[in-house]
């Protein structure tokens, strides 16, 4: 059986990339594929334990516990779910992966990148995804899109969120063919026909 | 005020570690010394959950999930409970720590002992135990004194605790000043005459 493809969804809390990740499942269910819709973290039993700690911990947690967390979770849904969908040829829309990690611990956080990249591939043993899509989108839109309901990490300040935001640009500079940039700053319905056209180019190479 | 002490009891389960681990402290807090006691994992609120997680989950952990849990609880641990107890110049008695993710991780599950090694380090940042006590006991005996009640680790069987048992010598050969080996099969009382002999050596230097 030929291999699935692995897509991730990118980008600030607010950007519109969960909206648009199930944009993407309905149209490709629609051509046929069988396509599973998964996120980090938290996606498993497990995960979602290791996500309520992340999110939801009332005091300090220290910036390489929260590291080691999300690369746990990462291995965990890497190892158990990813890799055997993809085995069984199916299409797996991820809400945030490896370069989360790297946009907000590396770059938001200041943690060392070069070692948070490194960490990564440990994490995922090899996989990589066939395609990310980041939705770039003003700190302060996101913001107003979000609203007052954040939690511990979407409530730590806008000069993070930027961080974060110029982190991502940096990434689709470095791996080009692999992120592409999304404006989502637009309409919900711009963002999707911007979506659709880099689905249908990757659907059409592979 | 002066640096305080750390100090980890390392080996199986059944060896008496905790044990001997009090007595220590009994010991110390005669002599009027300011004493912790705690144990990785799950030392604290965080580390509770990921212990819970470890020890309990009923399905698969993958083994990287696994590594990083340990890693994530060390790295909170350390910062945010060991360093600041030995700035206070008390003395820190901790149940496991890096050793046993080389030892359990490592040799007894195969996985990179050298790329466990440098999680270790980063997890820690830059912290090592002024004296690591290694109760070493036939893994025979250790299965006797542990019984039935056994948790995830803990039946993991004969062979994995023979290659953890050898993974203790291994790392205590590398660093024999760090690491001292004491004979776990021997009584109680004798292993802690052992125990007490190396402490006082330790009190003496520092």
């Amino acid at each position: 059986m030929k291999r699935g493809l692995f897509i991730t969804f990118e980008g600030a809390d607010g950007s519109g990339k969960t909206t648009q990740l199930n944009n993407v499942k309905m149209f490709l269910e629609e051509k046929g594929y069988s396509v599973i819709v998964t996120r980090e973290p938290g996606a498993l039993d497990i995960g979602q334990k290791i996500r309520d700690i992340l999110l939801h911990h009332k005091g300090v947690v220290a910036d390489r516990c929260e590291m080691f967390l999300f690369l746990a979770d990462r291995a965990q849904h890497v190892e158990t779910y990813i890799k055997p969908a993809l085995e069984q040829g199916k299409i797996v829309l991820c809400d945030r992966h490896t370069d989360s990690t790297i946009a907000y611990q590396g770059y938001g956080r200041g943690q060392d990148i070069s070692l948070l990249k490194e960490l990564n591939k440990i994490a995922v043993k090899g996989l990589k995804p066939d395609l990310t899509l980041l939705y770039d989108v003003s700190t302060e839109t996101a913001q107003q899109r979000v609203g007052s309901e954040k939690d511990r990490m979407e409530s730590a300040g806008i000069d993070f969120h930027r961080k974060v935001r110029n982190g991502y640009i940096e990434l689709q500079k470095e791996e080009p063919n692999r992120i592409k940039l999304i404006n989502a700053n637009n309409s919900i319905e711009t963002v999707f026909e911007d979506t659709k056209d880099i689905i249908i180019k990757l659907l059409q190479e592979k």
